[in-house]
């Protein structure tokens, strides 16, 4: 029998009221004859709170330590999932740490899943039991527990729907699927029932927070089909899948955006070969990432050097490009810790040139300033003011002809 | 070099200041050039909570899944210790479930540890590390998590002093040491500076709560001193060990008392072979343990049984005897709720006949009925009214040389 994967996020198991509803629906899922293999998150909070007391302790928690705690989030709630479903004479096992046989590397708190042996799982579907795995975590050789990462339940579940060759693997969260745009900020934003992996990807990179990266990038690689859920409403929710063949599909999928990027100029730098790299190179040894790069000439070997970052690293690049202005010849350095990204995604972007053009058109008559422009084969991103992303965003969302029609 | 094994119980590291404080504890023995295992329980509270969480979700909590979820409070207490001493420069490591090496049955919520393989703790130790190892708990034969049932962190400890051949197990609490009598209760109690395994042994069965049973018995048999401290304190504590060879030794050494008992009697009985065997052998099918039994003849071939039972059982006990009174001829019934347990204990009783009626002598001039008396080879029990248990504690206290001189 194939194999249902389910996956369910922290706030969909946020009460004990909500680990019944969870474990009610699951218990359903079984009655209807599947084999069901469930991998959950910690109950909302549970985690930041374990992260709050190791930073309390020290300021760099020892990685091993870190993960060996934070790891007992999951732990809880698949044990009290397992109880749940017990109790409603559902027969269920947890498992977590060595027994779920997810073997990664040993680069604690961001590792990879290397591989999984699923014998223990297996033995337990044989026996009739649901099999609740705790996500986010592995184990290392040396028998050390680790952590994916942040949102890293969602690559446990897409990893053990690949080895278990499972039929689908589903991620229950608290909206209703992927969305045009994020509904909270655009009203008139529609469900979108099917997405391509490549799509979903720029999504996610782009700030959609339906999904994470990592889990969508395996999903892709090996062709597992996503399909995001609401744990709290009856819904089909979305699809993600390799190639979405549609009549009229629509050449922009959907919307995204972020408020956490900061801008920073440097204006005035004499150019010299290397200059760049001297200056990023410097961010790179303080682990700031940088995200948009722009350069452009001003005349007698003057550049200006625009960049943007994640605005939980602004005041450490900033005092860098303080630092640097004292030390190269600088005319002044400029910059807008409050930009936003904005960014539309869709396959139709490669085939139709038209879309950009479009962009910039509705962006400009909305009175709307871009600072910088990047674009991939099927995405195009704007850094615009965060003042003006509601106003954007809608814009652009009517434009493109996502708003549904009355 | 000599390994020391200490155990921290859960009001020890209640508080993440008091984990910093144990840290300091450990980080200045390590520095004094020692070997630490340390062995810790759960955070003061955690295990309730999680305990709470279960029981809000089913009435009866499948075992397995009970022992996997609150085995989760001691690896949080582990994590959270070793983040405390790395921070405090004293290279550590944290190590649960399947780490530890820990090898229990299969009986959840009350496993008997099998064997301990100290591989992964040696090696750790031999890296310049101190192994913090989560309590209570272990892994079975298949890779389950179990736990040893209340209080057993002591247990850990004595069985990793044993299989480390450790120098002492030193049991850190938030007592100074084993007093003559609770402190809270006998304000004249003092410490006991030595006291043997098989007095230490009784004080625990009788109602000590300072050490466990298990963990006792368990060093007596392999012959391992125990060290009871203060880890808010600096104190010698109280030595648990084989024999305690002291020129003066009192002849009692402590006085201890529970008010977790109740008492039913069953009067007027028509006896015939084996009517105590059918009454006590009901009890047993419901998990009723009697405590102490007492049958006295009334003449008419009647008897009168008197026994007690743990509070906790106590009603579930009366039900049975209110069944067994309609079936059997029976005169009457009573029972009795409100009775404590006060008992003296010291290897003196074994050669001083006089001890058992100066006990009685003391209780009657107090004014105090007796309704029980148990005796072993080194303790005497008697059952009185827990109204009466304060008045009685002191005059024996007092009467058997325990208070100090002024």
């Amino acid at each position: 029998m194939a194999v249902i994967v389910q996956k369910y996020g922290g706030t969909s198991l946020g009460s004990l009221e909500r680990i019944q509803n969870v474990a009610a629906k699951i218990a359903l899922h079984k009655q209807q004859g599947h084999d069901i293999v469930v991998i959950v998150s910690a109950m909302a909070g549970d985690t930041d709170k374990l992260i709050q007391l190791a930073n309390k302790l020290s300021q760099q928690p020892c990685p091993r330590e870190y993960d060996a705690l934070i790891a007992t989030g999951e732990q809880v709630s698949t044990a009290l999932l397992a109880i749940a479903l017990i109790a409603k004479h559902c027969p269920a096992c947890s498992l977590y740490g060595q027994q779920t046989g997810i073997h990664t590397d040993s680069q604690h708190s961001n590792a990879r899943i290397l591989d999984i042996d699923t014998n223990r799982i297996t033995a337990e579907l044989q026996q009739g039991k649901v099999v609740i795995v705790a996500g986010f975590q592995g184990v290392d050789d040396f028998g050390n527990i680790t952590t994916l990462g942040r949102g890293g339940s969602d690559t446990t579940a897409v990893a053990l729907a690949i080895t278990l060759a499972a039929q689908e693997c589903q991620i229950y969260t608290d909206v209703d699927g992927v969305y045009t745009a994020d509904p909270h900020v655009i009203l008139a934003a529609r469900l979108i029932p099917v997405i391509s992996f490549n799509e979903m990807l720029e999504m996610a990179y782009l700030g959609a927070k339906v999904l994470q990266v990592n889990a969508v990038e395996l999903a892709s690689k090996y062709n597992i089909p996503i399909r995001v859920l609401s744990s709290f409403h009856q819904s089909n929710g979305t699809l993600v899948t390799e190639e979405v063949h549609m009549l009229h599909k629509p050449a922009v999928t959907g919307i995204t955006f972020n408020t956490t990027t900061a801008l920073i100029t440097i204006a005035g730098l004499a150019n010299s070969p290397g200059i760049a790299g001297y200056i990023f190179g410097k961010m790179f040894d303080y682990n700031i990432t940088i995200d948009l790069i722009s350069q452009s000439t001003l005349g007698n070997n003057n550049i200006s050097l625009t960049f943007s970052v994640d605005r939980k690293n602004f005041i450490a690049a900033w005092n860098l490009v303080v630092a640097i202005a004292q030390e190269l010849t600088i005319a002044s350095i400029s910059n807008n810790p409050n930009v936003a990204k904005l960014a539309i995604v869709g396959a139709g972007l490669k085939t139709e040139a038209s879309i950009a053009s479009t962009m910039f058109q509705v962006l400009g008559q909305a009175g709307i300033d871009i600072y910088m422009i990047s674009s991939s084969e099927i995405s195009i991103a704007v850094i615009i003011d965060e003042a003006n992303l509601e106003a954007g965003a809608n814009a652009l969302h009517q434009a493109f002809g996502l708003t549904a029609q009355a």
